[in-house]
């Protein structure tokens, strides 16, 4: 069975409609018993020897004959989504049924269902890995990355609401002294570090915390709230000398996740900002931290390599990797912050 | 017992020498029972109430009186050091009897010995997480990163000489595409992926192997060799156009591993460039690779948080962190490469 190109699909005629469309799902009726395909859907069935040629072409030059850095990607993922026992379809508006995929490029159903059944398992969007992605376009679909040895990594994004149940009552005017990018408070209530997990005791966790330490994101957010004595702007312009811009989406998302009542601390060992205890109530008993965030300014494009090692990294250590994407205009809610979650995916 | 500051030192009299020098390896004699102390030994001595004062300084007088963002980090690791169970010099001159320290912070005695004893067991520079810090700099020391938070991690570097035992002849001429940002092969001796682990087959690996996608790294490594039927610049100009300047370090790094018979395949589920396998002899039982490998340009600066990452992730899935510094204009050995291996440490 032969198909021929027109503009951008394969139009297919014979008993295309029952063999392709009907039985497993490829392309869209166009009246009688034809079907329209979308190239890799075309290239699909030239792979698999259910059609002979497009247009006198066989699946080598139908696949050498395609333009752009985009139809191979696709392409493998279609394959491999179809490997895997899904039905697929490109996200385009003839080919679905009853459902939307808007920023997506491929539409999988559940296994079982077909494009007339109304149902998705996921949206998909495909880059390869060379090309970036926007952490805007992400939080409600599947991202399938195809690396340079044409590798797939399946990666789900959702839109988290971090919430804990950590809360402690802040002291007042604690002693401290503001050095260079640290602070230092002096004889403060054991129950800020050992209640709130704010700051580090100077000599290890031994000591007789006489003396705390605290990073400038904890110390400024202490300072606003008037638990420690020093001047809250002199603390954020420190803040800003050593570390520019990033300090103020810091210490935005250090303030929203303590405000959620979840406890951060330094993710430095991970690579990260923060990681993250929903639950803190004694710090001689606390569990596990459950998330790594990494805050990011508004309008950030990733690129997927980062995207793999942080993911990656998180899953290692039985962590979710959460992205803050900080606004400081405020946004819509006005905490100002486009929480992100993404994590690896086996379809 | 009190001290007084004489410019980049603290001196003190009495029987310091005896009670500080000889039996605890702090500060150097300045004849009679005198000694001078480095500023963080001072301050280590005060802290733990051995100095009453200096210059009528108490321990938090002391602190908040040294400038420079310099102090406190060296500070905190010469006393983790200590508590440790370690002497610690600081790396000067004045310090050291019978061994150097270039370009080091502190210098680590092993257990049981101190200054005079002409053993280092590491040789320490220490960095805040907001420095940066060359990979020239690397290589023969202990990294001490003070975090935000004042935690301390240690990372140690050496300079690995990566070899294998992967050799595999490579056949000629075979038929092969370019397309976008990847090669095709068409029917490929099965040597070629099964033994030399060049390449994906083109619908996973229970597909017969009739085609086989290349990286363009691979594809440019082979067409220079004469392995497939490409022009060898075309392959490496779409490289350089897809992927700029990184594509030439990044093949001169997969050519390196490649002749040093080791198996580089794509880093990109890790975050890196390359995982590598020293042993390889057939694709049906083939080991744990054992190198990340993250290709940097020449003259590269590391910010201690990517590093941390980076290190993370490779002990997470028991792998080493190995950075290729690459030295585009041939280096002093024409493999153009510095080997740099950074891992993580318990002093």
């Amino acid at each position: 069975m032969n198909g021929h190109i027109d503009g951008d699909v394969v139009r297919v005629g014979g008993d295309a409609r029952q063999r392709f469309h009907d039985s497993r799902g490829y392309g869209y009726p166009t009246g009688g018993n034809g079907i329209a395909l979308a190239h890799v859907e075309a290239a699909h069935l030239l792979y698999r020897g259910d059609l002979d040629a497009v247009d006198g072409m066989d699946f080598r030059a139908f696949v050498r004959d395609a333009t752009g850095n985009r139809f191979l990607p696709q392409f493998l993922v279609y394959a491999d989504l179809r490997e895997r026992g899904f039905y697929v379809s490109p996200a385009r508006e003839e080919w679905l049924q009853q459902v939307t995929a808007p920023e997506s490029d491929l539409v999988v159903y559940p296994r079982g269902k077909g494009p007339g059944d109304g149902e998705v398992a996921y949206r998909v969007r495909v880059v390869g890995e060379r090309q970036t992605i926007a952490a805007a376009a992400l939080g409600d679909c599947v991202l399938a990355v195809v690396d340079e040895e044409s590798e797939i990594t399946y990666f789900e994004t959702a839109s988290p609401d971090p919430a804990g149940a950590a809360d402690i009552e802040l002291p007042t005017g604690v002693d401290a002294d503001l050095l260079a990018d640290r602070v230092v408070c002096w004889g403060p209530p054991a129950a800020l570090y050992e209640s709130g997990f704010y700051g580090t005791p100077l000599a290890g966790r031994d000591a007789d915390h006489d003396a705390l330490q605290l990073s400038l994101v904890e110390a400024a957010y202490l300072a606003e709230r008037g638990a420690i004595a020093l001047d809250a702007a002199t603390v954020r312009e420190r803040g800003q000398t050593v570390e520019g811009d990033r300090f103020g989406r810091r210490l935005r998302t250090y303030g929203a996740l303590r405000e959620r009542n979840v406890v951060p601390k330094t993710g430095f060992k991970f690579g990260a900002d923060f990681r993250t205890y929903a639950e803190f109530e004694d710090i001689d008993e606390f569990g596990h931290s459950e998330l790594l965030v990494r805050v990011l300014p508004a309008g950030h494009v990733f690129s997927p390599r980062d995207l793999s090692l942080d993911v990656r990294l998180a899953n290692g250590v039985r962590k979710q990797m959460v992205f803050a994407v900080v606004d400081e205009t405020g946004g819509r809610d006005g905490e100002g912050i486009t929480w992100l979650r993404v994590g690896r995916l086996t379809p």
